[in-house]
């Protein structure tokens, strides 16, 4: 039995976080519709596109779900939408502010009704995940130590932990629901996602406290010892040493465990300490990089994995889609998705008793027009 | 109520993931214990640090937990331990491969124990954010398009995606226990938590398909029209246009709809068309440029703001702390955390009924020694 199993959610909703939220709700097992406009909401020709013009974007964050294509301009649309609603007791929606699906509107229709709507800021006004982030800090800090400018995250981390909030909450409403019979009202800024976070992890903690903020590193990590390497063949590395032993590990597999010694002897610090190696990093890079440069990728390699250093080697897109770790992984199974293709697919990224769930494919747009109806409400 | 009203967790853990699912399950109201060992887990002095060397990290990633201090080298301390996640039913830790807290183990003392354990890589190698964000592929293609090697990301995606995927595998858990009696053996590798991401969102699954991938493209969205621009008195903004209404709006604000059209004609395409603003978006780049460089910060803001077009300003994580965003967003509440100071901390991201829910402080390391033990085993 999938946690999910008998639950029916109604999702309205474009790009990511609302359908990474449906997805994961059917992949826990819930029967989920995504509602569409006709002709597909704005996501639907969102790029990467086939070379016919097919979105992989849309058929990846629409796995396992129904579709349903609905004029809900008309009165006769709308009215559809609001009773499969009620039929399915929990809505989950990026599209804000219609009254017609508003939670005062739907409650009317079902007492018990769980509505979450993921809106841009807490102030109402819009935000997607490019513009939040550019408000958040992080492009600032992000990019070559010397570079002056905003460097934008390409992963949209906000929209992602947004989805897989707007699931917890989910959860969290129908565990409440079933203890207590009451419905529950969620809003969720993607814009308060992103200050959550930004504030948990001590990014806005630290200027509030220390008065300053953390500055723009590279690639090193800040207050700790790591970044990255090349090798002689011109291969990155990312190379972390958190701990005492990792970094000890670190200084013999280059060869400069004296070096090092003689170092912190000369500075009069203890590199056991995290501070000191995070201090005196510049020094420690000269040290290391110089054997990184004088070593195959394939001697690198073979060193660091038989330490206790964390590492890997920067990889493209398109060699970690070919690597095993996507095509001997159990999380990945073969997916034959209509108008695209045939490749892997993940599925939820825990294995459970030691399984693995998968889904079916992104529907059709429209494919359960008929059907889901019929089904839900009792008649067609 | 509080959704997780009743429930106890132990957790057994260090830096992000399972830190924040902890406090994520305790914002949702469980009971949650972090068991350290003693002297704190390796991420206890992890900085930011205040002027007295306190941990702001660690006080943000454990707020609203008890804490207990245990040597769990020793037979005692270990059953101590054994015994207090029996009680609890529920088990949360990165601290993998230890025979005494193996799920195998564990059942023997509580059939039904949900047991989850965050790895690394899925074969059982080590794995951290910026180990496993470096074989993602994402690094490679952030930062400004000339720029050649990695750009890591600052923000640890993978850890706090990977951390709500953990609580939201808690939460279905306990609803099939609730419904079958069942425990569950959960277990969550960093690596796939960023391999499914990446493959959900399409970054993977373009190679697979169309045999390509994406290109770097600095501040530029992918598939879109969306870049940053600089103002005359040098503040950068992040302008997105994903619908034509807003690429048709910041045509007008910036008076450059005629020579877009003019532009569209020459070309013989259509703006409207996301894939064509994006094709030439280097074309358009420049139309725009020329505004936002003879304009205002507070001019470009006055006219962005009057339009559908999607924007920001980028700040600092000093300038956000301060910014009534924070300041008066009721997602923070002013937050008296000991050693470190008061300070306007988040809860969850979400409202529920129109409430934040703000939990306690991190408590002080080993605080409930004591009177943990006793009120769960009903002992001292």
């Amino acid at each position: 039995m999938r946690p999910l199993s008998g639950i029916r959610v109604v999702e309205i909703s474009s790009f990511v976080a609302v359908p990474l939220a449906g997805m994961t709700l059917a992949q826990l097992g819930a029967e989920v519709v995504r509602i569409d406009p006709v002709g597909g909401a704005a996501d639907y020709h969102r790029w990467p596109l086939t070379a016919d013009g097919e979105s992989i974007y849309w058929a990846g964050l629409n796995k396992g779900k129904r579709s349903m294509e609905v004029d809900m301009r008309s009165t006769d649309g709308r009215e559809l939408v609001q009773r499969l609603i009620a039929a399915a007791g929990v809505l989950i929606t990026n599209v804000a502010g219609r009254q017609w699906h508003s939670y005062e509107t739907l409650r009317a229709l079902r007492s018990d009704l769980i509505h979450l709507e993921v809106v841009g800021r807490a102030d109402g006004t819009t935000g997607v995940d490019y513009t939040v982030n550019a408000a958040t800090g992080f492009p600032l800090v992000t990019g070559p130590a010397d570079h002056t400018g905003p460097v934008n995250h390409v992963m949209p981390s906000w929209d992602v932990s947004c989805g897989l909030y707007a699931a917890l909450a989910i959860l969290a409403a129908l565990r409440r629901r079933d203890a207590t019979g009451q419905g529950s009202r969620i809003r969720l800024p993607l814009d308060d996602v992103a200050l959550a976070t930004a504030a948990n992890l001590g990014f806005l903690t630290e200027p509030m406290v220390n008065g300053v903020q953390r500055p723009r590193l590279g690639n090193a990590i800040y207050g700790q010892y790591g970044r990255d390497f090349t090798s002689s063949d011109g291969q990155s590395f990312m190379v972390v040493a958190l701990t005492a032993r990792h970094f000890r590990d670190l200084a013999e597999l280059t060869g400069t465990a004296q070096a090092v010694a003689a170092l912190a002897d000369s500075l009069g610090v203890d590199f056991a300490d995290e501070g000191s190696r995070y201090a005196h990093r510049e020094l420690l890079n000269d040290l290391f990089a110089e054997w990184f440069g004088s070593h195959t990728a394939e001697e690198v390699s073979a060193a660091l994995s038989a330490s206790s250093v964390l590492w890997d080697r920067y990889q493209s897109f398109a060699e970690v889609a070919r690597s095993p770790r996507v095509t001997a992984n159990p999380l990945f199974a073969p997916l034959h998705q209509d108008r695209i293709g045939t490749y892997p697919a993940p599925g939820l990224p825990m294995s459970v008793d030691g399984a693995h769930t998968h889904c079916d494919p992104a529907p059709a747009l429209g494919a359960d027009n008929a059907a889901l109806p019929a089904e839900w409400l009792g008649h067609d």
